[in-house]
């Protein structure tokens, strides 16, 4: 019996653009400790993965459409970066309604690297600690958050749980705070 | 003899992920015009352009290094976009520096599509009126300036003037532009 067992844990996307060890890493330890994860994007078919911003890496195929999906399903919500990828998710209603879904039900959201910025057009970074891809700091405070320079950080502001890092180098530590915070508000 | 004889104009990129057409259209119309476009970027060697994102398209020649260059030496300042190439020179003091160097000298800066973000990082944003790629939107109204939905939109806060547009289908209007106030504020 994995720390997840029982739980399902959305991965959001948009269809390309996005950092391959962002979604592959998370993904597969949540597999490994009993969860069920589900790649959540805008089209059916598959979502192309790159890395160092650009050079193709893998495709993987889509599991449910966003604009059919409730946070209600879900025990926690991932966000992987890819700069294009938290470009494209950003302008996407869709994206944000979810993102709200799952604050406003007080369940745990991990973005990392580029992925913050689809945390401010959902309008949830005011108030919340956190860290991201350096580039998107700038965004980030002037959206009304606190940003830090950390491998991980784990702010609970807002009555909702966020884990955040800044990019691939932090998998690690993003990981082990992802499975501890959906552990606990699963009750597990 | 074109109506930007005379002049010298710099095209400020990181060294990937840049939107090829804005690269290449503006930089054909200034030298069409008589004008002598410089490619500047942060590393020597070539730069490679992208389209729809990340899919591969040219490269081309570095003229100047980024760190060797000052606004003195030009007429204007063009900040082609991409994605991946504005989230990257957005966090490089030289670029900065050099975005400052030409608006306190009061010679005009032209940004597309998702250039704008360097204007932020630059601190020229506040009270200017400018459009960009819809997703950057939501970071300049954070930054202090005013966001348009327009095809081209020229400002002329704070003493020196700013030519921007949404992205690749505005070219025309965004070249249009880019020469008349090049040519206005050389005098020609």
């Amino acid at each position: 019996m994995g720390r997840l067992t029982g739980t399902t844990v959305a991965f959001v996307t948009s269809m390309s653009g996005i950092e391959d060890a962002e979604l592959a890493v998370p993904w597969s330890v949540v597999r490994d400790e009993g969860g069920t994860p589900v790649l959540v994007a805008p089209e059916l078919g598959e979502v192309a993965t790159v890395e160092h911003g650009c050079d193709p890496v893998a495709t993987y195929p889509v599991g449910r459409l966003l604009h059919g999906v409730v946070a209600l399903e879900f025990d926690a919500l991932v966000l992987p970066g890819g700069t294009v990828n938290g470009d494209r998710l950003r302008i996407l209603p869709a994206a944000r309604e979810l993102v709200r879904g799952f604050t406003e039900a007080g369940k745990p959201v991990a973005a990392i690297c580029h992925a913050p910025w689809v945390l401010i057009d959902a309008g949830v970074a005011p108030g919340k600690t956190l860290t991201s891809a350096p580039s998107v700091g700038t965004d980030l405070r002037n959206a009304g958050a606190t940003w830090v320079d950390a491998e991980v950080f784990v702010d609970r502001a807002g009555g909702w749980t966020l884990v955040t890092s800044r990019g691939p180098d932090d998998l690690p530590a993003f990981c082990t705070m992802l499975v501890d915070v959906v552990a606990e508000a699963a009750g597990q």
